[in-house]
């Protein structure tokens, strides 16, 4: 994979000789994003694209390269490929369509590909793909002139679609120090992007597009062990396989595709996360937070409402609301009204009100809170104005001083309101252990992320490693469910079976009497379905 | 309620001699925000104050006010009320802290003020409230300077909170049009408002954050009215009191005080929201949205894998891929390799590439889409760089070409990724009938909440605007279950029967012979728990 991720020369194949707006030339833009190995550019029909020489075939470059890039009609690409084995090529990029993605023709080329790949020894990211992105290399194989970040974040996306790289922004708020599409996966796979981010210290979390895996076993295994080293978050997408089983609805009655991988990531160790704002949040959990050793948490809050709008949060995402510090009362109510109480969420509104020194109050509560040997982590609501009226800066400033004595050992998670709500969440996102979300329900869910992820860390391993699943009864009752839609009872529980999850005993019966026979049998209590 | 929201003169009670950064001066606020009206500014130990006149005592004031907005210390509230009520003021603001959301002793002291508000004919706001904005009229009774908006949003947000006023360019792009915070709702409620707003020509979607109500027979009847009118999306919090509940959850077996919320929402005919996102979201949906007359959608995307996520969120929202316009394969596919194929989603990516026409392949698709009686909506995924090779202005001029040629009458839901995504929210949202939102899964379930309010409002409504609640039932199980923290069983159904909501018939048998019986008695299929 280092090849891939870092190539020392590269032959595009099939650079377009139009540059310029709408020319989507992968030459153009690779030299843009600043890559300084050596480039063959392959277009028979032209002299020079960008200024460099241009080749006829691949054959014809002067030695050979680390990596090819093929985008040429379909039909063109076994030809190219087979060039590139002459060459001794052992890494190819085909980013051209129309393969798996396209008809039943373009499954077959595929197929031919990936076997000619495996008896030359060569490696195929693709087809259907716009490849690897790497930040620190200025390497990029894509024909999409996107946003090169200058301090990106550390995080690899691997993907299914070049979106993720594409619109690295939208998903990190610093962009994606790398990244790879591999695209229709005919070769390498996420299993094998996997092991390689395992020990490439530039990357600190994983996150994962993925429409389908063909090597689940070996999938759980190596993601087990990455995820003791950093954390994998997984977008698993195609949910709506389920159909029919939204209809009945009795939870666990009934096992889809979705549920096999559910049971699949757990035992892996990975998040999963279901929508790509969930993915922004965990990411930026991951990214910016630290450990969370349990599930305590304070809520300081500018108002009792959104104290309210945490608590819900917190049921939803298995949180918990920790104990007000003992002495935290008295430092700050001392000369207040009597009415003037404290719980948590911790509302400061009337306490900095009456008392004429918010700064304080605010300074005091995060403190005590991050001094509590009862709380693991805290997220703060609090207001952003434009107005010189409410000049803030006091605040950022207390934080930013309140995390450095504290060495940022406890996670904290704001969500600011009011008028100048981006610059606050660049201000204090920039705080170490501090990140900034669009709501507080995605705050506490943001602080859920790393909670989740170090608790699953540190869970006990054993027989974890080696996941023996049942091929055999497995294949049959995936075809019996794919071609019925769905899979009721005992087959449901037996595919789980299959895949060494443990079911409660049952057993289908037609009459009462049988009922309670198999009721006796299999010990009360019971949940019988009609 | 007009008085609250539009006054020809107002009494400001506690207004603090300072002003400037951290005063909180809502005299200072209120001059800033624009108001015309006339203002009697009260404060016995100032002369004057922002350059007016200040009053020693409200008693003082030349004539009467057509407002009073209370900012004192509540011991003193009652008093400053009473000389409210010899002046004739009707309408009156409490800001103040420490009534119920204080102590015993607060609660006592806003009972009084309500009683006495009763027999006197004046309305109360509050108290704990930030009390009213309407930008129409520059007028603001808060003591925060938050932002006012140039064109507002026709929203009239109704909060038991000041963040949401405060914050509201968090939940409206342009700011609500007019805001009110009712606090403890000693007096003035949601239901007051809706009334008001009913026929308020100036708002167009009424967005509420509700903790709690009282009025719960009359919520029903009046927001089913005011629905038929206008949108009303409802933000309950507080749904943790479900508590128990989780650990359970045997669908349809418990009924906490959440249900019993769903399903007077569901009569009133309010989209309910569960989260500040979908708040959000759905504002957004209702402000910009045509209406949508089935649930049929068209996706148009730039990837196959996005068509996937889109297919999921079609899932979860309730909504579903109608067919491919019949004709459009013909326009669009000619002269182009055989494996390229079009279902819905509507890939075009490879299209537009290959045959190098992406515009004109937009426009295409767009216009057909729209122009089908079997598509209702559109979502989109599309790009936006802010490289100059990557030019979309064509994409954006296309778009409010063929809706101002469809004049608008179907909603089209966008989704950029890529690294220029706020520029192209702000260009492409201000097409009508056009919105921007931050995930495709956002996109599609922004469409599902103009779907649900559309055919909400066309169900029968026979028997909905008499609600019969057995008061007495109900009381009496509410009261066991808040004692219990869960009811069970036939309590649970005899509360949902209490509000006059159908139940399954059901029976709790304590021996198997006991629950054959029963189920004969019933009739089968049953259902048991054990």
């Amino acid at each position: 994979m280092e090849k891939f991720f870092n190539p020392k020369s590269v032959a595009l194949v099939g650079v377009p000789r139009k540059t310029g707006v709408g020319a989507y030339n992968n030459l153009e833009i690779l030299l843009k994003y600043g890559y300084k190995g050596q480039i063959f550019p392959i277009n028979p029909r032209a002299e020079q694209i960008c200024g460099l020489r241009c080749y006829s075939s691949v054959l014809e470059i002067p030695e050979s390269a680390d990596l090819a890039v093929i985008a040429v009609g379909r039909d063109r690409v076994p030809a190219v490929f087979d060039q590139c084995c002459q060459k001794g090529i052992k890494r190819v990029v085909i980013i051209s369509q129309g393969f798996a993605d396209g008809d039943e023709q373009g499954k077959q080329l595929q197929e031919d590909l990936a076997a000619r790949a495996k008896s030359e020894g060569v490696r195929i990211i693709g087809p259907n793909t716009l490849g690897v992105y790497n930040v620190y290399q200025g390497f990029n194989t894509g024909f999409v002139d996107h946003y090169k970040p200058q301090r990106p974040d550390p995080v690899c996306m691997i993907a299914q679609t070049g979106v993720y790289q594409a619109g690295a922004k939208v998903f990190s708020e610093n962009g994606f120090a790398k990244a790879i599409d591999i695209g229709n996966a005919c070769d390498v796979d996420v299993v094998d992007v996997l092991e390689y981010l395992e020990n490439d210290p530039e990357t600190k979390v994983i996150a994962v597009h993925m429409e389908g895996i063909k090597r689940g076993k070996e999938f759980v295994r190596i993601a087990r062990r990455v995820t003791m080293k950093k954390p994998i978050v997984i977008l698993k997408t195609g949910r709506s396989a389920e159909g029919a089983r939204a209809a009945l609805s009795h939870t666990g009655s009934l096992v889809g595709d979705d549920e096999v991988f559910d049971a699949a990531f757990e035992k892996a160790g990975v998040i999963r996360v279901r929508s790509n704002s969930e993915l922004q949040d965990a990411i930026k959990a991951l990214v910016h937070f630290p450990p969370m050793n349990g599930r305590k948490i304070a809520v300081i809050t500018a108002t009792g409402a959104l104290g309210i709008i945490s608590t819900d949060a917190c049921k939803d995402f298995g949180l918990e609301l920790g104990p007000v510090p003992p002495y935290l009362p008295s430092k700050i109510l001392k000369g207040l009204p009597e009415w003037v109480n404290l719980s948590n969420p911790i509302d400061i509104w009337p306490i900095g009100m009456i008392s004429g020194k918010m700064p304080q109050v605010f300074e005091t509560v995060l403190t005590d809170v991050l001094d509590s040997k009862d709380i693991d982590a805290v997220a703060v609501v609090w207001v952003s104005f434009k107005s010189p009226l409410h000049s803030d800066i006091d605040f950022r400033e207390i934080t930013a001083s309140v995390q450095r004595i504290h060495k940022a050992g406890k996670p904290i998670a704001f969500w600011f309101y009011g008028d100048n709500v981006e610059k606050a969440n660049k201000e204090y996102g920039s705080i170490a252990g501090v990140a900034c979300f669009p709501t507080i329900e995605r705050a506490i869910r943001g602080l859920s992320f790393i909670y989740r992820y170090h608790r699953k860390r540190e869970e006990p391993k054993a027989d974890s490693f080696d996941v023996k699943v049942d091929r055999l009864s497995r294949d049959k009752l995936v075809k019996k469910g794919n071609r019925e839609k769905i899979l009721v009872g005992e087959e449901a529980f037996a595919l789980l079976n299959a895949y060494g999850i443990p079911t409660a005993p049952g057993k289908v019966v037609h009459k009462v009497s049988e009922a309670l026979e198999a009721a006796s049998s299999l010990g009360y209590p019971v949940v019988c379905k009609v």
